[in-house]
């Protein structure tokens, strides 16, 4: 077991290594050229353009002003000082509430970390069963602080029985307030809103097919029989799936044409050939740049042709729609209600925002939908369980000896001593260290395939996914060593009331590790997020080889998005060890602490000034925060009357009983009274809109604002594709939706012109940014 | 083990006892002076009056005509004759789907025997495993034809599996095509159904307490601001209970008074005296005629007192409301809809049919019903795991001994042999006997508790925990020998994988066990049932001490109802059996039919004749039906996979597996398609009905016809009452309601007079019934 110098050591190490990052961020952000990479926010906002415009050549790439540098920590202060209202209109309230997430952290832990050192730390030191142990087992400062330092049957259990209680009710009234503010906040939030086409219109699924009448007629004459008071217009889906593919391979190609012009312009004396075949490796040479422009002229004459087949064509109308309504009140009913007899037709839901639509699944038939979420349940188990096996299978081929077999040539190489051992090193850990970077994506990709119909959704699902994951295989995989598939068996031949005790037991020892995983994962991790290395470096490549205008560098940005899949259940794992080892090692919480301060920090900087939610969801996730962090709490009272139960505690375990159904019981409270708030929209507040907007604008066209919300964005990439390179063709879609857009500005639907611009936050930029007053209203 | 023998020897005494119940069944109910308990369904719908009219006087009391003595197994034929769409006119669609449990009994059972007799009887039959063992273990013919006769690790094993899989595709079959049935004949029902209050009425809980409105207003207000279209009138709920209880008494009072002035009649020579204090026992003697007229006075005016009271006092009036709508559409609208910001406000919900409210819970606030269900799921895991613990302990102290001690003065009479021997035998069994009487009624106060809102929700909830109740105590307790304490134990003590294992084995050796079960429980007891022995006993003694008119004949009747709360979950424990012993010992199955085909029967003919139900839920509750023979199933395939994972089939039992997971997704395949039939109003339906109404009867007085529908009915009672008996005072309530219901007469509520009589089962009465025509429309 660690000694308290380990700790100390690995401490340090990790407090140097997180330091390395931040002078590195803070140099980085500096450098004008990195602008775009550090503030892309500002940038999509239009509050900030290229510094390229003015100053001399060198001040355009390296900032030359050394005084900047020397407040390199600036940007913290910065970081905090704007207020939770401008940071909800700057950045949404998903990302204001996400952030509340690491407040909550601090909350809770904050008094318990007070109330354990004050009490536990005292009851657990003035022992000594483990120096009466001195010769049998090695033991270490940091375990006379925990409760593997009271001697068995002692009476002093009952100030932990007691802490755990103290805990708990305290973790409950945090998480209560907590939901209770968030829910207002959403409400609020919901109130203040401006008029967005979600507000008015409702998804449709499962149109039945009639032989005698189009989707689209279907839907009218069914809405307007069943709402003839509030219905007012709609929109068939289109599968645009195919078209979507072939804007892509058309971007790509344009992509590859811009790095050959590049590249031809740098060196025009050789003009650039490439190979026709799989990659460019064999095939037919040819002129790349003539190549792809002949390629992007075919692929647009394709994405017309294909754009009218989709409009035209009666089996690309998906049996889905979206139907708006003339009230606020009308769509909060029909999304609320059941519409037709059979209930798997005419199933009704809140449309999702525009943006937040995941077009692709709007068709999935009501039996498939079953049959897949089975699939990915099952799936998901072997996946949690299993996924060892086919790594090891991975491993056991890609050993030196399989190496040198598929590839003798190599043979003198890998037999270089150095390079045989890194190789040995190295190679048993990269599959598995593959999946797990590729994890989240395996994720999504289940709950894309099991059909949700909004990113949000999506990544709610992924997230809860990523969560169970981890804790099987993070968490129980530490405290219970031996493979995955091991403590499978370990759990189904044990007894049901044995298991937490299994686990309680080696609670104590793990404590150590987890500290030493905090600071890596918890505080360097961290650290390194605000570094963006991987964008940096994507930038600059990008920025190299394909950037021509200001508007391709546009493009060329990746701010990224809070990534709540693989984000919340990072913060959940805290959470978890955080409540385990409140009572158990009090040492283990001011660590936890620092994770949530310094997180709370470096992700404000980023919401600020980088990530660009894809999406606003209204804080639609909070109800499974909270009851993850309320499973958390269950699991780690269940472990403690575990631990307690080998401790000859006799009398005071029993009383742990009540705990779990205490907090079980909060949970129900709390689903009743706040989760309908995140699910479903109240009469009253629609109605309250309703009527304010009618008294302030008695004349809205809001036929014209909705007509064309809900058109996929494909269609009008498609379009500004066709009408920037080919003048082609139709005057379809595109056209009428930008003479709609004229009449009836949908500002919040691009997200790239809000009205107020931050007053505070600029100054976290060392360069005042340009504001470009053509993006302002 | 039983041998085929024994188990002949106890069918032969069942089936002689079933007889001899059918026989005295097939007497009494020719007699005329039983005729009012074995037909009170006729009584009730008018179809039917008493026989005194005609005859001669003896002819009135005793049937006479041998010829009607001959066929007295007749009522069977007559029971299955009345069609289902006839039945459901006559006694609602809840008691024709409640028979269709046991028909689906029979359809899924039926093919199961032909199979598994065909399939697995022959394959079983022909090993000789258990003739091998013969000198080592005792077994039977019996057993020969179970999975008991295979031998270890056989291939045989493998029709076992694939039964196990025709068994589950046929019951899943099965399940689904009557869920669609259910489904279709509710939504048909609901369509076709006249116009009744519910279904325009919303019940309105949680309305916040407002300083300058009442009640009243406060909902007023809201529904007119929030629903400005459909609100059309509402009813505040009264707190009525002290007036019940009131109400209540009286009735107990005036019995009184009919037994003594009967007493008197019959006497009058002496005068009845009767002592005033407790039981009668004791206090001053009073003339009993006397003393009753001035209690009844004085109830009578206190009723009156509490009436007026309730009416204006503020505080009788609870935050809830039935607010009624000016079309179905509105109503289905606003119960599918969340009304306020916050979730614990202004709750909605359907409103239950008049008859079907439990009134005296309407007033329950939320946070109370959430503390209310933990605290019942609590109090419902110690009732079914725990409950042997106080019954042991009435046990020991209700032993001869005690008795000795605390009545010495018996100590004579008890050491008689014979006498001793009958208590030391009894007594330890009545505390448990009582107990099990009792627990319907316990579960029933459970579920009161919990906060259910009207009858039909309170029997289902009831139903479900007895359900559970049987499982772990009468199948389980069963199975594993032992008392419930120790099974607990077992089981926690057990490793999660060996659960099933330990029952699965233990399931062949119960097969002889079950079947006796099945034809004590299953055969004599529905026999029993038809005797009605219970009511037949309180009818005459009331119709001897307190009948004085017809009036009061007709209130000694007591019809019943099909009492779900307690025949659901027996059945559902014979789809258990059944289905667990399908594939194990196919020769139980017979013995299961012939239940299912027996009840089937009886139930008709107490359905048709005798039952009469308290409310209409339009079977709302199929899901819960289709949800326990599905776990049914689920526990069988987990119980077949532990018993073969200890014959060492282990090439066969994986491909189990499947089953279980392939049985959940059907179960939310049917979940979703077919369950929001059962607990949402489709707008389509409404829409349908209301465009109907208003083609047909566009002058209706809607809001005279619901302005006093949800009038508590103890209003009407005490109305009655006072109307009767004293000429009080006001021109309340009752009086406006017998005028509305003038104007519009609603006909299904009182359930007493339908227009179509039946045509046929009139047949099923010996003596032909006058039917009162001033009954008919």
């Amino acid at each position: 077991m660690a000694t308290l110098a380990d700790i100390g050591l690995s401490a340090a190490i990790n407090i140097i290594t997180a330091f390395i990052f931040l002078i590195a961020f803070a140099i980085l952000r500096l450098q004008p050229f990195n602008d775009r990479v550090y503030f892309p926010k500002w940038y999509l906002k239009g509050l900030r353009s290229s510094p390229a415009t003015s100053g001399a050549f060198v001040s355009k790439f390296i900032n030359l002003d050394y005084r900047s540098y020397m407040k390199f920590l600036n940007w913290m202060p910065d970081a905090l000082k704007m207020p939770e209202p401008e940071l909800i209109d700057h950045a949404g309230l998903d990302s204001a509430v996400y952030l509340r997430i690491y407040l909550l952290g601090l909350k809770i832990f904050i008094p318990i970390l007070v109330l354990t050192w004050a009490i536990l730390v005292p009851v657990n030191w003035t022992n000594d069963t483990l120096d009466k142990l001195k010769g049998e087992a090695t033991y270490s400062e940091i375990d006379k602080l925990s409760i593997s330092n009271i001697p068995q049957g002692s009476h002093r259990f009952w100030t932990h029985v007691i802490m755990a209680y103290a805990v708990t009710f305290w973790t409950c009234f945090a998480l209560k307030k907590e939901y209770e503010t968030v829910a207002n906040m959403r409400l609020h939030f919901l109130q203040s809103e401006k008029r967005r086409p979600d507000q008015f219109t409702v998804l449709v699924k499962n149109v039945p097919p009639d032989a005698d009448e189009s989707v689209s007629e279907a839907v009218e004459h069914f809405f307007l029989v069943n709402h003839p008071d509030n219905y007012l217009t709609h929109q068939v889906v289109l599968n645009a799936n195919k078209l979507a593919k072939l804007v892509e391979e058309k971007k790509s190609k344009q992509n590859w044409l811009d790095y050959y012009q590049n590249k031809f312009e740098r060196n025009q004396a050789k003009r650039p050939i490439m190979k026709t075949g799989f990659l460019g490796l064999w095939g037919e040479k040819v002129d790349a740049i003539q190549h792809h422009i002949s390629e992007i002229e075919r692929l647009s004459n394709e994405i017309a042709e294909e754009k009218e087949d989709v409009v035209n064509n009666p089996k690309a109308i998906m049996p889905a729609a979206f139907v708006s309504f003339k009230t606020r009140w009308g769509a909060a009913v029909c999304a609320q209600t059941q519409q037709a007899r059979n209930p798997t037709l005419w199933l009704t839901e809140w449309a999702p925002e525009p943006r937040d639509v995941y077009w692709k699944n709007l068709a999935i038939p009501y039996v498939s939908l079953t049959i897949r979420k089975l699939l990915m349940a099952v799936a998901f188990f072997f996946l949690t369980f299993f996924f060892i096996i086919p790594i090891a299978f991975v491993q056991s081929l890609a050993n030196i000896e399989g190496i040198e077999k598929a590839a003798p040539f190599l043979k003198p190489l890998i037999e270089v001593k150095t390079i045989k051992s890194f190789i040995q090193g190295f190679l048993p850990g990269i599959a598995l260290k593959i999946f797990l970077i590729l994890l989240p994506t395996i994720l999504m990709i289940m709950s894309k395939f099991e059909g949700f119909l909004s990113i949000s959704l999506l990544e709610r699902r992924s997230a809860s996914r990523y969560y169970l994951f981890n804790f099987v295989n993070v968490f129980l995989g530490s405290v219970i060593a031996g493979t995955v598939l091991e403590q499978l068996n370990t759990f189904l031949d044990q007894s049901v009331n044995k298991i937490p005790e299994t686990i309680g037991v080696a609670i104590p020892m793990k404590a150590t590790f987890f500290i030493t995983y905090i600071m890596v994962d918890g505080w360097s991790g961290t650290a390194g997020e605000i570094l963006r290395l991987k964008p940096l470096i994507i930038y600059h490549l990008k920025n190299f080889f394909l950037v021509k205008t200001e508007k391709d560098r546009e493009e060329a940005m990746d701010p990224g998005s809070i990534g709540f899949n693989t984000g919340e259940p990072q913060i959940q794992l805290y959470f978890l060890i955080g409540l385990i080892y409140a009572v158990v090692t009090p040492l283990l919480t001011p660590f936890i602490l620092v994770f949530f301060a310094l997180a709370y920090v470096v992700y404000r900087h980023q919401i600020i000034n980088v990530y660009n939610q894809e999406y606003e969801s209204s804080a639609a996730f909070w109800p499974d925060v909270h009851g993850r962090v309320v499973s958390a709490l269950v699991i780690s009272q269940l472990l403690l009357m575990g631990l307690l139960s080998t401790k000859e505690a006799a009398s005071s375990t029993p009383f742990l009983l009540a705990l779990p159904i205490l907090t079980i019981g909060f949970h129900m409270y709390c689903k009743g009274r706040f989760e309908p708030a995140f699910v479903r929209y109240p009469l009253q507040e629609a109605m309250m809109k309703d009527t304010l907007e009618r008294a302030r604008e008695p004349n809205l066209n809001l036929k014209g604002y909705l007509q064309n919300a809900y058109v996929p964005p494909i269609f009008k990439e498609a379009d500004s594709d066709s009408d920037s390179n080919s003048d082609s063709d139709d005057e379809t879609n595109d056209q009428k939706w930008q003479k709609d857009n004229v009449l009836v500005p949908t500002k919040r639907q691009s997200r790239k012109n809000t009205p107020v611009p931050s007053k505070r936050s600029a100054g976290s930029s060392p360069n005042l940014p340009e504001i470009r007053e053509k993006d302002k209203p």
